[in-house]
C-alpha cells in the first residue's frame, strides 16, 4: 500500500549509515526518554549479553527452544515468582497456531500535539534524525526482535504497518514478530505473509494523529509493563513478556511439564484410570514410581537430543 | 499442564472404585442438592430408559442421527412446543463445522466462600469423597455424555480444563463434547484434541477461587435452564437443549426438511423459477405434487438406509 | 431450512412474470419510497449505463478488474475526494480472503408497526404484488448484484437468509454476495456455499417482527449513506462502497499501488535497505529512477495483457 | 455557544415568511421524500385532525392528561393491541422526574456523501430554500411538538442542539421536548433549560458530516418505527410512541390504572394482608366489591373534576 | 401499575394464613431445595438466634449500628479473613445516599421451560400452596430483610416489582430494601417510596418467560455466593454480603475507623502536615501518642453514648 | 478509611522538610523521568512564569475567569489552531455543575513487575526519598492544581484515593480537582467533599499491584497528552486541557461567546424570529448592526467590572 508515501516525502539516506547509534541519539530527542544507562539499571538482573542498545539479549538458542511454550507454562514459572502481570491477551492473532518468540523491542506513540512534537522533532534534528514517524523505529529492527507498539488502542489511524512495512518488518526480524495495541491495515496482504502478529483490529487509514514518543522505552501492553528486551512468547490465547532472569528456569520446568503431559495422557489413553488417579500427579505409589522414571528417561532423552545438535 | 497439580497432591485412589455410586453419596454433600428422585420426578416426560444415576438416557441411536441436525431445525419444532429458553449462543467454538451430540452432564461452581465448603467438604468426607474439585465431577463422565458447567462466566481462574483432563474428557465420553460458562486453559493443545467444545473465553490459569456446588443440577447456560440428560447439539451458531420428550419428533421432522432443502436447491439450481415460486412451499400446484412425489420417495429411502444398517 | 415456509403460505406465482417491471409498482407501495427519477437524479454522476431499475452499472469487465482491490486502495481515491463515510466494518466474513464485489442492491426493513405495514400491504396490492416480504426483493436481484440489507443490527428474527435462500442469492447474483447489518441463519449450510457474505451475528429464528419499507433506496450501513448501484468491494477487513463515478480512478490507481507494493517487497527482499529508504518512495535519486521505469515497464505489461483477453 | 456560527453564514430571512409552506417545498428536495399525500395514507387510522403539514393533531386536552402517563401504562394498551416495538430507551434524560409530552416531529440524518448532498442543495435551491441544516427542521417546529431525531447514534458532531438551539426549541415547542438518537453539546448551559430532553451523549463538537435526508418522515428510534404526529411520552425509564388511534384508551386505561394503584397502596398500607390478596387483584370477594365501589367513586371523581375545568 | 393483574387471577386467601409455614412447604415444591436443615448446616457459625425459618438473625441492633457503615470498612475485615467474593456492584442506585442494611432473603428465577415447571407447580399444590409466582417470595418477606432476586441479570421481562409491590416490599420489611440481578418497572412510581433499592436496568414489561425456582436458597449474585441470613450493606458504591459471623467485628473495627478519620482530616485541617505524616498513621511517635490518646477518648464517648439509648 | 495505613507503616517526618525540592531528586528516581530542563523545552510555548517544579503557572486571576468556561468554548478556540486531542470524557462526576479549573499536576502508574519497582526504590533511596506510593505524589501538590492521575483505568486496587487522601488533596489544592483514568473509594465520604471529581470507577479496595513511575511527566488521559501544567477545565460533559499559550484567547473569545449567547436567547424570547434569522449569526443587517452594539457595549462592561476588582 504506497498510500501514506504521496504525502511525506522522506529523505533519510543517511539513517542507514547511522545504524545502531541511533538509540543513544533518539534517547534525547523523544519526549518520554530512558537512556540507555537507565535500561540498563532498570534490567538489572538480566543474566545474559545484552544488544548493542543496551537490551538484554536473550541468547538464540533459548529462544529456539522457546518456540515450544505455552502460556500456561509461562504462567507457571512467573506466579511462582509472584509475577502476576505478564500476561496480555484480547488481541487478533494473524497465525493461530504459529508461536511467537523473540526480544522485545518497544515503541510508544501518543496522542498528537504540535507544540510538543515540534519539539521533539528539532531535537531530533539536532542529532541528525529528520524525521520521528513509525519507520524511524522499524529501521532499527533487529533479528530475533519482536516490534511491541503501544498505540493506545487506536483503531482508526491507529496502523503500526501495511502490507509492504509487515513484509519489511518480517526481513528485519526474521519473522520475530508484532504485537501492537492498536491496529494493522492491508490485512489480506499481510495475511499471506508467515510472521505471527497479534493486533487489536484493522483499518483502511494509515497511521496518523499521534507522535512517536518513545523507542525501547518501557510500555505497557494490557496489564503488562514491558521492558525492552524481555522474551515475548505469544500462542493461540494470547501474550507473555518473560523478564530475563527467568528464561532458563521457565524453559527447564517446561521440559517437565511437556513429560508429564506425554505421561498422562498415555496412561488416559489405556483407559484404565479416573483422571484423578492419574492428574495432577499419581496417586497410587506404584504409578508415582513409573511416572519418576518414565521423567528420568525423557529428559535424559530430551537433553542428549539437544545437545547433539 | 501440570501446574496445578502441584499444589494439590490427591489421594483419590478409591474413588475408582466407587464408580457410579459417587452421585447418591455427592446429593448429600452438595450445596445444591438434587436428589435421584428430584431428577426423576422433574424429567418424568422422559420416554426413554434412564442412566444410573437417574438422568434420561436418549438412546445410542438416536444421538447418531441427531448428528445431522442444525440449530435450526431444533428450533423449528421446539418453538411450535412453547420452548422458546432452549438455545445458548455466544461461545467461541473449538472446532466450528464438527457437530456435538450428547446427554447432559452438568456440573455447577459458585463464587467461592470458605464457611461453606469447608461444611460441604465435611459432608463429601462423611460420605467418603475425600475432594470436592472439577475432577470429582470429571471423573464421573459415561461415554455419550456432553459435560455442561456453569462457571458463571468466569475467565480468570474459571478455566475447567486444560489439555490433559480435556484429553481424559474426550476418552471418557468418547468425543462427547464440552459447554463451559466459563473458559479454558490450553488452547493451544486442546486445539489438536478431537472433540467439540464451546467456551467463553481462555485464560492460562488454572481453576480457582470456586466451589463445587452440584453434579447433575439444573443449571442456567446463558437463557437456558438446563436438565440432565437433555439432549446437546451444537452446530456452527450455538448450542441447543433438547428435552428427552422431544427428540423423536425433532430427528422425524429434520428429515423431511432435509428433504425440502435438496429439493429446493435443485430446483433454485435448474434456473427457472424465482425463490417464491419454491421457497417456502412451491406455488404452482404442478410443482406442490412433484414436491410432494420428491418427499415421499426420499423418505422412504432414508428410512430404508436407515434399518438396513 | 423449511421452517418458515409452514407458516407463510405463498402464491407469487406472476411475480416471476412481472420481472424488473416490479420496482415502478413497488416504488409506490413501499413506505420509503424512491422513484426510478429520484434515483436517476441522485446518482447524476454515473459515468456508465444503468440497469432497467435505474441503478448505475458498473461494467462487467470493471467489476471484474475490482477483484483485485483492496480496502486500502480504495481508501487512497475516496480520501482525496473527501468522501470519508464509504467504509463499514464490524462484520462476520463467511469466506475470508474471498473478495465480494459487485452492485449495490439495497433492502431496508424498520420494526413492525400494524397500521403502517397494512396499508403498505393494501398498496402493494394495488400494484399486482401480493406480498412484502424478503423474498419480494430477492426475487429481483440480477447477476452482479450484491445484496445490501439494513435490518438495523437486529440480531433474533433479524435473519435476512438461511440456506436455501442463500443459495438462491447466489444463484441469482452469480456469487454477487450479500451485505446484512442484521443476521443470518443456517450458518453450517450456509458455510458450504462459495458466495462471499457479510453479517454482524447469526440466529436460528427466521426473519420477523419487522416490515419492508424499501428496495433500492438510499440505506445507511454503518456510518455509510449507501446509494443502489455502488460498486460494493469488500475484503478480509471491511466494505467500502464505492460511487460509480470513482470506480475507474480508484482501479487505475490500484494498477500503481500493485506495481509500487510489488517493487517494494523485492527491494526489501534484497535485505540491503533500510524500510525508510524504499517506502513510501526511494530517498535516493538513483532508486526513484530504477523504480520509474519498472512502474512504465510493469503498467504496460498490464495493460497489454488486459487488452488481450 | 457560537462556535459553528462563524464558519456558516446564512441569509435564511425569507424562510420566517414561508412558515409552514415549507414542507411541500422541501417533501421533493429532502433524499427521503414522504409527500403529504403519503403521510396522510399511512396514519389513516387517526381519529383526529391534522396539522397544516399532514401530521395528526392528538389534541391539547389529551396532551395535558397524557402528563401522568407511566411507561408501563402505555404498555399495558399496546401490547394487547400486537404493537410491541413503540418503547425506546437507553437514553441519558436530561430532568428526570419531569415527563415529556407531545406531537411528534420527525428529522432524519445520515451520514455525509457530496455527490447526494449536491443534489439535494440543488432542489432545495429550486424551491426557494437556501440551505438544508438542522435549523431547517427546528425552524418549523410548532407548539406541542417533540422534535424526534435519527442522527444514528452519532457522538462526535451528533449534536443536534447546543444550548442557544435547545433553548429555542423550548420557546417554540412550548417546551415539549427532545429526543436525539445522537448527541447535544453544552451541556452545562442544557442543564438550566425548562424542557424535557432524552440523548444518547455529549460532545464539545458541532454537528457536521452528516446531511439533512428528511423531515417528518417515518424514522426509527431504537426498535420503534415513529410516524410524524406519534404522541410522544416520556419518563424516567424510556419513551413511549403512541399511534394516534390509541391514544384515548390509553388514557382512559390509565385512569383506572391510578386509582388501582391509590387503592392497592391504601390496602398495603393497612398492614393487614399479604401482597397476593390485594395485587393483581383482590382474592376476597368483599374486597373485590370494596375496590370496585372505590373504583366507581374515584372515576366519577376524577371525571367531575376534568369536565370542571 | 395494574397490568398483569388482568391476565394473572390469583386465588390465593389461604396463603395469608399458613404465614411462615410456607418455606418447609415450598422447600420440597420448588426446583431447587434447601430445607431448613441444610440451611443450618451451611450457616453452622452463625454465633446469633435465627428465624423461624431457620436463617441466622442478625440482631436488630446490631443492624441499626450498621447503618453508619461503608464498602472500604466491610471490605477491611473480610479480606482479612480472607473472604474475597462478598462485593457485587455495578447496580444502578436508587437512593445515593441513604445506606441499605438488613438480612438477606433470597429468592432465584430461571429461564422458563414448561415440563419442569409444570412439576413445580404439581408440587406445590400437593402442599397447598396454589401459585409460584414473585409474589409467593415476597409474601413471605418480614421486617429487616433485604429481598436479594437472582433474575440472572435479565431486563425485559425481568422486571422483580412495579411501584404497587414495591410499597409492599417497603411496608413488609419496615424499609429494608431489595437487590434484583433483573431489573424493576414503574421507576417513576418507585422513586417517590423510602427504600434502598439496587437493579440492573429497568423496563416497563412485567415478569415473565420465568420460573421460581428457589425461596431462601444460596443464590449468586455477581461475584457472589448469598447465603440466606447475610447481613446486607449497600452504600453508592455497591453491596456487601456479610456472613453473620462477621459481623460483630466488622461493626467493632469501623468504630476505630470513623474515629481514625476524624482525627485524620482534623489534622489535615491544621495545614500543618504533609498527607503521609498523618496518613495510614502518624509518623511522629508525639502524634502517635496524641492519636492514641484520642481514639481511646472517642470510643468511651461511642460506648457510653450507646449504652445509655 | 484506614484500611491501607495497617499494612504499609510510614516514616517520612523528612518529606516535609524537603518540600518542592523533591522534584528534582525524584526526576532521576521514577522509572519514566522528565527532568525540568525537558518540562522547561517541551512547554517553551508558555507565556506565563513557572511553578519552582518548573511547570508553566498559568495566573491565578486567568484560573478564576476560567471557571465560566464550558467544553464548547475551549474546543472552539482549540479545534481553530489545529489541536483536536485536548478533550477526554467518559468520566464518573462526582459534582455535576461545579466547574473544574486548575493546573495539571501529572501522576503515572504502571502495573507491578517487581524487577522494576526494586531498583526505582533504591533509587529513591539514594535520593533520600523513603517510600514511592501515591501518598508521594500527594504530598506535593500545591493551591491551584488538579491532580491528574493516570492508572490505566484500572478498578480493583485502582483507587487513588479513598475520603482522607480527597480531604488532604482539597485542603492541598484549595480545592482544585481530581482526574483519575482509573477509580476512588470511600464513594459516600467523598461526596461530602467540596471539590470537582472525575473518575471511572469506584471499588472498595485499596490502591496496589502497581507502581509510581511518575510525577510531572507526560501522561495520557483518554485521547489527549497531558503535560504539567496545561489549564485543565473540567464541565458536566468532560475534561479540557488547554496548553498555557492559548489560555488567554479562550478566555478573551468566551467573553464574545458569553454575549452572543446572551443576545440570541434573548432575541429567541422575544417570539418573534426563527432560528436561523439570528443564530449562528443575524441575516437582517439591521439586527446585525444591534448585535454589534450590543457586543460592544456588554464587553465593556465586563471589562470594567473586572478590572475594578
Amino acid at each position: 500500500m504506497i498510500a501514506s508515501a504521496r504525502r511525506r516525502p522522506a529523505h533519510l539516506g543517511l539513517l542507514a549509515i547511522l545504524g545502531f547509534l541511533l538509540t543513544p541519539a533518539l534517547a534525547s530527542a523523544q519526549l518520554i526518554s530512558f537512556p540507555k544507562q537507565e535500561l540498563t539499571d532498570y534490567t538489572a538482573q538480566n543474566p545474559f549479553d545484552r544488544l548493542p542498545d543496551g537490551r538484554p539479549k536473550v541468547p538464540d538458542g533459548l529462544i529456539e527452544r522457546a518456540r515450544g511454550l505455552s502460556s500456561e507454562e509461562v504462567w507457571a514459572v512467573l506466579q511462582e515468582k509472584g509475577y502476576n502481570n505478564q500476561y496480555a491477551d484480547g488481541f487478533q492473532v494473524l497465525h493461530p497456531g504459529k508461536t511467537m518468540v523473540g526480544r522485545a523491542f518497544t515503541v510508544q506513540f501518543m496522542p498528537l500535539r504540535s507544540d510538543v512534537e515540534d519539539v521533539a522533532k528539532a531535537k531530533a534534528k539536532e542529532h541528525g534524525v529528520s524525521r520521528l514517524t513509525n519507520q524511524t523505529a522499524i529501521d532499527m529492527l533487529q533479528p530475533g526482535d519482536v516490534l511491541i507498539v503501544d498505540l493506545f488502542g487506536k483503531k482508526v489511524n491507529g496502523t503500526i504497518v501495511g502490507d509492504n512495512l509487515f513484509f519489511y518488518v518480517m526481513k528485519a526480524t526474521h519473522s520475530g514478530g508484532l504485537v501492537v495495541d492498536g491496529s494493522i491495515r492491508d490485512l489480506d496482504g499481510i495475511s499471506e505473509i508467515d510472521m505471527p502478529a497479534y493486533f487489536r483490529a484493522v483499518d483502511p487509514t494509515p497511521i496518523g494523529n499521534v507522535m512517536l514518543t518513545g523507542i525501547n522505552v518501557p510500555v505497557r501492553i494490557g496489564d503488562v509493563t514491558v521492558m525492552p528486551g524481555d522474551l515475548v512468547v505469544g500462542d493461540r490465547e494470547g501474550i507473555y513478556f518473560v523478564p530475563p532472569q527467568f528464561v532458563q528456569e521457565v524453559l527447564d520446568q517446561a521440559d517437565e511439564t511437556h513429560i508429564h503431559d506425554e505421561w498422562t495422557k498415555k496412561k488416559f489413553d489405556e483407559g484404565k484410570y479416573k483422571s484423578s488417579e492419574i492428574y495432577g500427579s499419581p496417586s497410587d505409589p506404584k504409578l508415582q514410581q513409573e511416572y519418576k522414571e518414565y521423567l528420568k528417561r525423557r529428559l535424559d532423552e530430551i537433553r542428549k537430543q539437544r545437545s547433539s545438535r
